[in-house]
């Protein structure tokens, strides 16, 4: 059978519903990983990851923040590898997140994290990969084989795999995400957003913006559209659009804000009226009851009844269905962009 | 008298070497804060900043990991203040870095990190700013006041003062920075660049890359185009650019790669053979030595005799005359960009 451009990619991003629902049932691997970490009851979290993971890692740090109040970071690799520093990583709990746990500076890096005294958990997708042997726990985030290049279930996955054993640490209720599945399944049957992709379909450069647990979201948003259309995608933290970015924000450069219920999406406010007096074409995902027509032209829903530490799993996958949607408008497959291997090796 | 375009940022740019022939010579600030901090014995420390000076802490960050061996990692104020978030901050060292010293959210999240138990350390142009009231340590970078809407000298005199007080703290040797003036005013007067912003002057989309100390060098020359010229401008590690962006780089949109003598620098081989092997347009701003013509299209020189964690404080002044160069190329003002305002007023 001819392949189809996007064919993949288009599976994978309609597993993510069931995926959710198998993993809401199943919070074992979660709570004991849990009970391990507060067993040694680490002050400072570091994160180690690279690309779409990194995004996860960078939600999962500002779920230790506000939800767990420790201070958090993501690490350099490259400080405990190239450059061969050996810190003081006692009280340390280092997170390290890979699809394919096969990246030779985070195993490398993870290693050595442990020699320096941190508590080391593995967050991936293969639980017999180099990583998850490496550190001391594991999660398995169990999104099955993904064959795209464009990793789209394996982050919606570790999303929720890192806000469970995130939300088992600090004894919340697990049951809150019972209802992903079926949102998943309404937001991937909206129409909205192939009318925001047919819209964009000429367009050379999109700006994506979000504040808080929605931050992540604009970078793997900005990630996706670059690695499946080539088309030039920026993200900023709503904060820091202000500073200095603005000047290049024009009639000619769309602006995608992530807008959910809830603080972070409230902290958008002050953005989008900046980006309206400047004549921005902004398109909105988000909380429909949040955003007034005044300050978007097109607004993608998302539900308002989502929890905002959770939103970012949803998020996604309007963005997501964009990506592939607008790939294959102008005519490239994004099963298999150009350039890109699957398991990218750096040292 | 009229203005000339950019002549305000031109009259910054060259301020610098003298900037720093005062700056080496006046060591007891580094040295008085770094007592202070000594005495504290942080395990942990987070830097808090925004826009320019966010690059100025990202270098920190490496520093203090590499030559501290303590795990560090840059905070995300709105988790204080949007969230409200009241982290364990014993043993944490906060440093936030604004040239203002007057960004609301910069000024609250300080206050917070301060209750919640850290040391807190202030490094701004303007002593009397409430940023430096709210924090128990300041650091004054004496930069002189800066008109230009787009920050120069007070980039590099908040890497020069950080490399100081970081130095200190380690009771590292300060004279080591001796030489930089002299090469300042070489980097300055060289040719090369200004041959490179006139071959750059139609380009729409420009991406920059670094790795390890350079990576926020490659940050900051992003920002700086993106601000005084419009046009897209990305930032990516070298490791990063590998993991999905590659897709995007294409002869249309060529490279700009900082790779300085050092182990940065040398790290940075495996992304310009993939760069080269995909036609890529690559302009390098380093080391002659390490980087052969196969590699580049075209050569700016750093001087090959600076150590890698000095080298940033150089790195970016062919970028910031490339800036200027190319918006006044392009028929624009540098010295007052459309959109931004000296001080960024965010929540």
């Amino acid at each position: 059978m001819p392949h189809t451009a996007g064919a993949q990619m288009a599976v994978e991003i309609n597993q993510q519903p069931d995926m959710f629902a198998r993993m809401v049932d199943d919070t074992a691997q979660a709570q004991s990983v849990a009970a391990a970490i507060r067993a040694a009851a680490p002050r400072f979290v570091l994160f180690a990851a690279r690309g779409t993971s990194d995004h996860a890692a960078l939600f999962a740090k500002y779920f230790v923040e506000v939800q767990l109040g420790l201070p958090a970071g993501l690490a350099s690799p490259s400080t405990l590898t190239a450059y061969g520093s050996r810190p003081d990583m006692r009280d340390v709990l280092w997170v390290a997140v890979s699809q394919s746990g096969g990246s030779p500076d985070l195993v490398e890096s993870t290693q050595v994290a442990r020699e320096c005294g941190a508590l080391t958990l593995a967050v991936t997708n293969s639980p017999g990969s180099p990583l998850a042997s490496a550190a001391q726990l594991t999660v398995d985030i169990g999104a099955g084989e993904e064959k795209a290049v464009a990793a789209t279930k394996t982050y919606t996955a570790q999303l929720l795999a890192l806000w469970q054993v995130l939300t088992a640490w600090r004894e919340g209720d697990l049951d809150v995400a019972r209802g992903l599945p079926a949102h998943a399944r309404t937001l991937l049957d909206a129409p909205e957003v192939l009318e925001v992709a047919h819209e964009l379909r000429y367009v050379d450069h999109v700006i994506t913006t979000g504040r808080g647990y929605s931050y992540p979201t604009a970078r793997e948003a900005a990630l996706k559209v670059m690695e499946t259309s080539y088309l030039a995608a920026q993200a900023f933290s709503g904060a820091d659009l202000l500073h200095g970015p603005l000047a290049m924000v024009d009639a000619d450069r769309p602006v995608l804000a992530v807008v959910p219920a809830g603080i972070g999406g409230r902290a958008m406010a002050p953005v989008l009226e900046r980006l309206v007096e400047r004549g921005t074409d902004v398109t909105v995902i988000g909380d429909p009851g949040l955003v007034g027509g005044a300050l978007a032209r097109s607004v993608v829903p998302l539900p308002a009844d989502v929890p905002e530490d959770l939103s970012p799993v949803l998020e996604i996958l309007p963005f997501q269905r964009l990506s592939h949607a607008l790939a294959v408008a102008r005519h490239l497959d994004p099963d298999a962009p150009r350039g890109l291997a699957k398991v990218t090796q750096t040292w």
